[in-house]
């Protein structure tokens, strides 16, 4: 196990505040040892970081990493027709191995922006964990038995049954979205959930039309109050999105404990709306925050998403004070990891593990200084991401990557994949074949 | 006068279409001498693009370069609050020498987000003219007369009389805004522009109340038609912000072909609103695109305002194909070029100025590689830009600056300014101690 030692360090912390102290900080295996002026202790390796900041990870709250396939393949599309157009017949086509190539993509992708790890809902549960096991990447995988009659047995037996973590890899429960399961299976994930207590997650009120078709086919009943019908929150959990809520179903998921991951790119490239974040903000709801996926986003950069979501919120309020950078730098890291179930690595204390970003001052974009923490918020991007830490593993430092597979290799790989999808839904009779770029 | 080859390139050309083929570039002195496959020419350096996309510099229609100072130094102010509680009491205390050394703060991060010009509008402009030179970038200076009544006859003297170009830097004029500038002022900027038969330059309708205190004080008279009424865009111009803009104050710019240089991030920050983008770019009306400056953005990230601009029309609009991703690719570059008086270099064809940037395919945010022109505007960042070139010259590669001062030295400078600014605005005895962090 290596001792790292980050000398001359700016430490953020952001519970139960942001604050910034010049501490140094010991890093001995995939943990936080320590933190304090100039500690005097023994380290296998000294990085100085001469007055840059340490800052926890940023937390991923919403992602579908390996759809990286979906990059800039077909822009321009509402959600409905997005998804039944161009992402599920290219789905349909997913051949095995290919989440986990597909998947490394968006890892590699998220350490250039200083995030640490992502709650990832998709196909696949085994591939999207060797991902990230192969990767190193910290990542949450959620569980969807619904629409596979046997993996509520499956999942029981090889995840619920005591080993919902297993190392870098989490898991939660969850299903994709009222308007695409329906109501038996819905129950089964509900009794699922009882019978462990778990927490659950899923889509919800992303747009008016899902909203408005759950209203249709459900006696009146809102998403959020004919889920909570079911008991689906009776344990807590999250939603994706949440842009379209009633106070009734904020006054739900306020009782329930259940998190919103607000998506904002994916939101607006979507047209989706703006989600009243600093509403449910001040009625006590945790809000986090997410990147959704490279299909409909298309970066994966939790900058966009901070600058963006209060950015938004002035709009939306016509008021340039809501939505304090200092709680958007929240939302980004201790909210979306508590949301996820990631309290042990939420803020850069001892005994935390060792998820950890250096930001770089000494880009023009963060000059001069005046006001560091709310300066990444306003100002931050890519570039100024010096190093990114998972585990206590130096992943990213400098612009180079220190993964175990070479970019160029997951890159070729995943253009290999895409090429295939592309291809083979281009040749399929039913579709038209103008909408694959 | 150096040759510089550049091998194996994706070349992106934005006029009259967005294209990308695959082609060699020469690059002479400061001029691009040449396009084509496998060019047969001598040169003094050889860069293999490896398949990386070189496209024209992003020009940067409406900025503030020396209010570095300002970057987080007081966020969450209305416009009117933040211009006379924080900006105007600073600039107050501006000496000599302090605009030229703050610029360059600010160019360099015009380099790190491939912008190659400026469109510079502030107070001195002979500290402007001064940093860009000494720096290498290529700057348009807003002349700005009113409310100095020497600086007329020096303007006619100096830049106006067959000297409105002085190689990298060239010169408009122009005045603040209509609600900062008196009407014997804005009539002698008036018959100055005629006099020369020039464009001229301005701050207008960027927030509802700048509107309506115009229609209050100029005989119910919106800004535009009250500045077409005396005659200032005669011979075109351009307005920066453009955000809220009457259907007749619409017709008048399309009549006097003047153009909009939209801000995005900055009219979000201030709770200013949402620019109609796509109804000008439908009439006719000529759209670049700016960042403005750094106190009110904050950064200075063409990738930023080119997501944020098409993101908020499809929001606005409610429709996810609103603003084409490569329309917005052109505001970016020919669109503000032309409004600034740059069609020297508004695209890359020979004989045009070799004002270029490389966007690196290897970043994992441009892979898999399906649509790059779109995705350049969907999911590229600071962090693509492998090189940036302005006349000739290149400044930025792979992360580091090739300029003749050192950033470090830029950087304490620009400090030691920003510091005295706050120390002395916070012990003025009128201001609130609170206002400046």
């Amino acid at each position: 196990m290596s001792r790292i030692l980050f000398r001359n360090a700016r430490v953020l912390t952001v519970t139960p505040k942001v604050k910034i102290r010049r501490e140094d900080l010991l890093v001995d295996g995939n943990k936080i040892a320590k933190t304090g002026k100039k500690l005097k202790v023994e380290a296998d390796r000294v990085i100085d970081c001469q007055g840059n900041v340490l800052m926890p990870g940023f937390k991923n709250g919403h992602a579908h990493s390996a759809m990286s396939f979906a990059r800039s393949c077909s822009d321009g599309y509402r959600l409905w027709d997005w998804l039944n157009k161009v992402i599920f017949p290219m789905e349909a086509r997913l051949r095995p191995g290919d989440i986990r190539e597909l998947s490394k993509v968006s890892f590699l992708e998220y350490l250039t922006s200083g995030i640490t790890s992502c709650f990832d809902m998709y196909l696949e549960p085994h591939e999207q964990t060797q991902a990230a096991k192969d990767f190193g990447m910290r990542s949450v995988v959620l569980l969807q038995p619904a629409g596979h009659p046997e993996r509520y047995d499956q999942y029981r037996h090889e995840f619920l049954n005591g080993h919902m973590a297993d190392g870098l890899v989490t898991y939660q429960l969850g299903f994709h979205a009222e308007y695409t399961v329906n109501y038996p299976e819905l129950e089964k994930t509900s009794k699922l959930a009882h019978e462990y207590r778990l927490p659950v997650f899923c889509h919800s009120n992303e747009t008016y039309r899902d909203v408005n078709s759950c209203i249709d086919r459900n006696r009146s009943l809102r998403p959020i109050e004919f889920l909570d019908g079911l008991g689906m929150f009776d344990y807590g959990g999250g939603i994706f999105h949440g842009v379209h809520l009633s106070e009734n179903e904020q006054y739900i998921l306020k009782t329930r404990k259940v998190g919103i991951i607000t998506n904002p790119a994916s939101n607006c490239k979507l047209a989706s709306g703006i989600a009243h974040v600093e509403y449910y903000l001040e009625k006590g709801i945790k809000v986090g925050l997410g990147t959704d996926g490279p299909g409909s986003n298309n970066a994966l950069d939790m900058f966009r998403e901070m600058y963006l979501v209060t950015a938004l919120q002035k709009i939306q309020t016509n008021d340039p004070t809501a939505l304090d950078a200092l709680t958007v730098l929240q939302m980004a890291t201790c909210n979306s990891a508590q949301i996820m179930g990631l309290s042990a690595c939420d803020d850069l204390q001892e005994g935390k593990l060792a998820d950890i970003v250096m930001i770089d001052l000494n880009r023009p974009s963060m000059q001069p200084i005046n006001d560091i923490a709310r300066n990444i918020v306003y100002a931050g991007g890519k570039d100024c991401v010096k190093m990114t830490m998972i585990d206590g593993n130096i992943l990213y430092m400098d612009g180079k990557f220190y993964t175990k597979e070479e970019p160029s290799k997951i890159y070729s790989k995943a253009q290999e994949i895409t090429s295939r999808l592309k291809r083979e839904v281009r040749t399929a009779a039913y579709l038209p074949t103008r909408i694959i770029k």
